[in-house]
């Protein structure tokens, strides 16, 4: 593309603008559009039939050279483009001269990104689905087991282990359901704006979405060059979706940890220490919480990128790629080992009912019995925090307090008092969405029919 | 809530923990919510009709007491809800103490915020629309325009003003249907999940729903009480929304500086300098760029917040406020003063025109002439590299050249290559999304259609 | 500043571009300035010293009036710098009206910033050294304490409590060390740079430099008022500070949990909850750990809105000041309730021991143990590898396993192996930073050496 | 060192864990510290000489395996430590499994990232330099040329070109001294504080300090393999140069377009496009431009995953690697192309100063011709604004007006307001840091005298 030019260009600068290195992964939708185009150029009439089956047949066997490591990529060439241009140019002479006829890089680049943000999307949402699986299969294989509910990493009450899980299925089925938006966004053609203008060409865009498989064609040539907003999108619906593994992943850390110790991982899915040899170690899971930063990074880079920029295309917007390779990468692979990992995954369910039962947990549920008896909430808890006070200091816990102690709090206590349990705790909570064993059922039935739709 | 300590709270520590200072912005959310939920307590026989009466005739004139800035806020009372519940213990005593029963500051600060969140997501998709309607109000006033389109700031090919502005109303489009679609997600009622557990009593949650205007009810108390997606997902649309602006914002620095005066702000909406008399400086749109970066830095705020917090509550969520708060401003904001410095400025068409008449910006379309004469466009575009190459040189334009200059090049160069024009070649763009006057007439109207909707 | 302009600035123009909300904080920057320069100018015969005199005095007097509240600022009037010129003009008159001589708002509010940011470093200097003096004062109380070192937080291997502690102290000690150099790149003069050309009148700026408390005058006057890499370099030393203090408040929230036990809080650096009575949260701990990502927001922002600005000033740069208020105050102020939080809070010595005294934590011990008979660590490490792996599946300890067990593994292990103790184990790393009690003292003294010096 | 392990890793948590993809790129790094390493344990006796040498020996033909591209990579080693030392044991068997003793891998790769980072700050530094020669060589080749300084991209006031590229060298300066500054941080050993607690074996780290060339040892051994603050400060650094690089981009984008026109870059440093024949693209600024939200992501991703992390060492820490080597390169290769792109610009000072001496930017001087005839300047600011109003509606230059229309203004105006000039503007801006001609070449000799240094 250096007609114009007297002067080869710097070698530095060569290698410094050079996209191959990174852009030959889309290789597979470059050709894929190349096809499509070369095809609705004949049936336009712009090129011949037999040129473009020449092109057709050309570009085919430069799939296959590519796929079996035989296509030598220069980066004196660019990019994926130009590379396969000249190529193509090599095999079929004229007819390959006339491909870039009624197009640019410019909407060639777009048409590429956003084939591949589709696929990007679909294999998302895949995985997601594949997670939600094995948390609902962990969810039913322990649906009796009882643990402390948390809140500020302080014992709050009592949960059943399966509603935990389910927090983290709903969590992923509202990332299903923001991939499903974006690739809404992303479904749309570009090509045929040329390099901003649109092009002076009859040709035919609503068969070249059909062909391509796109629902919509865009509306604005300036703006479909313009556009990487559904490569931002995608990056700020993974950020959403890594943020929630790194809660799952910390809380598998602390799981794992001899503290909790409420889990057991699997020894495929845990590393050992070069130093230290009894370590059984959550490896994948802080990794994939490390990963976080680099999939936020990735968003806030391109959302850089794309500030200020003047209309049209500018270089800066060859930046879109590498950050979104990298987070859809980072992303499959995380959902992927993390579907392995819980599904393995040991609950050690004496532990975490043990848990439950220590300390001062049920001190919300002796105030909603205080509550039963007629004593307005906010009293109740008041006078429920003096008896957590007096037991505290008496090394006591609820369990180990005589009814007359608690009638020093409250005359209302009973002997029915001592029927306030881990257990009652939990049944009571018998709203849509609590954590009573019937609602988790419900949840989880309901939950294992959206993961089949 | 400190009924189980014995000393005091740190004054910095309070102060340092107290939101009372940004989330009394809360407080209509906070007295809906408790009205709402004190009907249902009555409802369901958990309070007495009596009770639920007292309240709400108390919560209301609490408002108009915050609304006539009669309110005394404490930072002792820590945040907007036991502000406003303290206050209401003082106007109707035990019935008051009940208020907080089958309820937590868990899930009655999710659902103030969701309340908030579907306001200003109302409000932003408004000031979009209206923006957007600015924008074709000034297509439609200068649809006879002509200017250079850009590549790398260089111009490229020439376009109609008014494709221009589209390609933004294109962008302001995506933006509202994100909106949308965050608020569909955003549109679920978080009340009664409790701390985390659910709550026990017989609540009516489709009861709240139904009085509150929610579509839905959450699924699972443990992920209701520890879920701010809506509010990072308003934040990264808000982010992607900046980002167009600040796109735009950068084309009005550019086109109003003295190098390419292609626009005069209206004096309504420009600034002058402290020292320099002449300064005529486009503030508006270069703070609106900078306050991208604000926005940004929110949504990297909230997402490294939530990162690996294990559930359900925990108080660094408390952080979602202020950089939300900020953002829905920004953006709200920004949006009102573009609309206004749009439907203002004025395009001063002789310049743009004679920026698209200058330079070589028709190469394109002489390289698309000779591939109309039978040559493969790679080698005309070759071609036309040299004939530009010799122009520049010769300080010639296309127009300075004789036909036998440019039969030094090409001997398939007519009479007819003088018929190449900026007209020409905008009239040439006859494609869906092009720039050809039709299709920009047509693009116009779908596009009024849509804000009309 | 309109003169040359018909019309007054649109209202919402006016608001969105004013800064006096936020800019009045510098109001004691701007008058001490303005009376150097004042001085400056008198000095130099451009102004008389009559005048200067009146106009020192009456900045002076406007200085009390906005410490009194009797101040009445006015958005119309934009900015500080403006506000107090005003003010000045109604006081003096002609005086006034030539203060702004020499002068640009440009150079004004980098001065401005730059005094402000000076103020700012050393304040933060000394909290920093603050929270490291609580720190050694706990480590001191608690200088025999044994706790479990964690890698993976994984039990890894038995250090002193002490010992841990101070790792933090290096941390902040980095810290400080980092401010200073910052304090080194601020500490210049930009008065004197006019609006970016330098001024026509011969001031003297090292006259100014030493009023001001300046070490050094900028050397080239476009850059001086188009710098603010002094505040982005103190927002990226405040993201590492306060990474570090995130990770201290992660470790107080894990060791405040039931399951770790570690340590107890004052109840006056705690809150408790408004439904669960039982509740002690470490809310300041979990609100500084979230406080981090405002922090990190920060520092984005305003990397994003200097990027790509051409020279010199641009409007953007007024979004400079909101972000480094935010955070000098959030960092001052955490550091200072951290201080207080760590000077109170109760190492549970018993439950530190007896977490390091469960588990495996010897085990690289036992390796070692066996390289000091002889065997190559890689081999030791396999070896002991082996035994953790029969001792986890017989449920025992080492200390459960009999000689002859150990000698199953390795016939090196004899009575002696019993000897590896906890004690043994930290005493054995006497190495320059390593956990040793004598070490430990040593590190101890060089550390209360530096924050006394 | 699955050695406690009953089953083997499984497949995908493998590849999701092994960083021999890219931290092979530490070989050097890490066989240096090795070797130092083996040399220490013989000098203290805890190997012997002989087995010393063959590590060394074996570990120099390691090195040169790899850099010989014949050593075979094995993501079941896990990392580049495991990978040398299985190759080690290979080639001297128990010498090999020794070479462990007294280290983990938690403060081996602590060194080999301060090796890297030290390596890689002296080259940024070098190239900082490099690229500051190159400006000062294009401002000393133009000293003579005069173009229009903005603000808010108005032309504001005339200004010398060099002293433009000066303010640049000033902005390299501080990033040159920030660097040196976070070499001092870097410049610590950390090896010797084995996996986390430091290791009990008679080592000598200031041997290790000496060989391994750094200042100082680490002082406390859980802060030594924790810390990541020298990636972090060189990540932030990095972002500030890329963003003052972003800066200059920007004006040669702006520059290099045909509405200013200022330069021309040299052809070696521009490209062409796929489709518009006449184009000439500035893409090597544009991807610098574009490549600083790329080094900002790098940053912010890191800052995220140390967040909040306990210690000592966790997995997370392993994504330290990959961003920062992404920012290493970018940074030295940006600086690089840049150095060659600027020492080739051609200035077009013709075009320049045209610019210069249109509009009213001499608006500033008039109203300091007014305060050198006695009027204050806010009033003589207020007369001149009244003048440019009025030149602007009658399409006047200053040039253009009588003195008549002058003293309509002000009877003050004389005849030499004519004398009122860009050179005599430039000239009177002879402060230090100013745009006068003798200030500039004053500035320019420092200059040089730095990078001379």
């Amino acid at each position: 593309m250096r007609d114009r030019f007297k002067k080869e260009v710097n070698k530095l600068a060569q290698d410094y603008t050079a996209s191959i290195p990174f852009d030959k992964r889309l290789y597979k939708q470059d050709i894929a559009g190349s096809i499509a185009h070369a095809k609705m150029l004949a049936k336009q009439g712009i090129i011949s039939d037999k040129e473009a089956e020449l092109i057709t047949m050309a570009l085919t066997s430069i799939r296959e050279e590519i796929e079996g490591g035989e296509f030598a990529f220069r980066a004196d060439l660019e990019d994926i483009h130009m590379n396969i241009e000249a190529r193509l140019i090599e095999k079929v002479g004229d007819a390959g001269r006339k491909l870039h006829t009624a197009r640019s890089r410019n909407d060639q680049v777009a048409l590429d990104m956003r084939l591949f943000a589709k696929e990007a999307i679909s294999q998302t949402i895949e995985k997601l689905v594949g997670l939600q699986r094995a948390l609902l299969d962990v969810a039913e294989a322990n649906k009796d087991e009882v643990m402390p509910g948390y809140t500020h990493l302080q014992r709050a009450q009592p949960v059943l282990f399966a509603h935990h899980m389910l927090a983290y299925f709903e969590m992923l089925q509202r990332d299903v359901s923001r991939f499903r938006d974006c690739l809404g966004r992303t479904d749309v053609l570009p090509l045929g704006s040329g390099a901003l203008a649109g092009v002076p060409y009859p040709i035919d865009r609503d068969f070249l979405a059909k062909e391509l498989g796109f629902s919509r064609i865009s509306a604005n040539s300036m703006d479909a060059v313009s556009d990487r907003d559904f490569v931002i999108e995608y990056q700020a619906a993974a950020s959403i979706t890594m943020m929630h593994l790194s809660r799952l992943a910390e809380e598998l850390v602390l799981w794992s940890s001899a503290e909790f110790g409420f889990i057991e991982l699997d020894d495929a899915y845990a590393t050992g220490s070069s130093i230290m040899p009894q370590k059984k170690n959550p490896d994948v899971a802080e990794l994939a919480r490390g990963k976080t930063g680099r999939v936020y990074g990735n968003l806030l880079a391109l959302l850089t990128v794309m500030k200020a920029l003047p209309l049209s295309y500018n270089r800066d917007m060859q930046e879109d790629k590498e950050g979104f390779f990298d987070t859809v990468d980072t992303l499959l692979s995380t959902l992927e080992v993390f579907t392995g990992m819980i599904a393995t995954l040991k609950v050690k369910g004496e532990k975490t009912r043990r848990a439950a039962e220590e300390g001062y947990i049920l001190a919300t549920d002796l105030a909603d019995y205080l509550v039963g008896k007629g004593v307005p909430f906010r009293e109740a808890h008041n006078i429920v925090g003096g008896l957590v006070q007096y037991a505290v200091e008496n090394g006591k816990t609820f369990k180990d307090l005589s009814l007359s102690e608690y009638k020093n709090f409250s005359s209302l206590f009973e002997e029915d008092v001592y029927s306030v349990t881990v257990a009652s705790s939990i049944g009571a909570r018998d709203v849509p969405g609590g954590t009573a064993p019937g609602q988790v059922a419900q949840q989880l039935a309901r939950a294992r029919k959206i993961v089949q739709g």
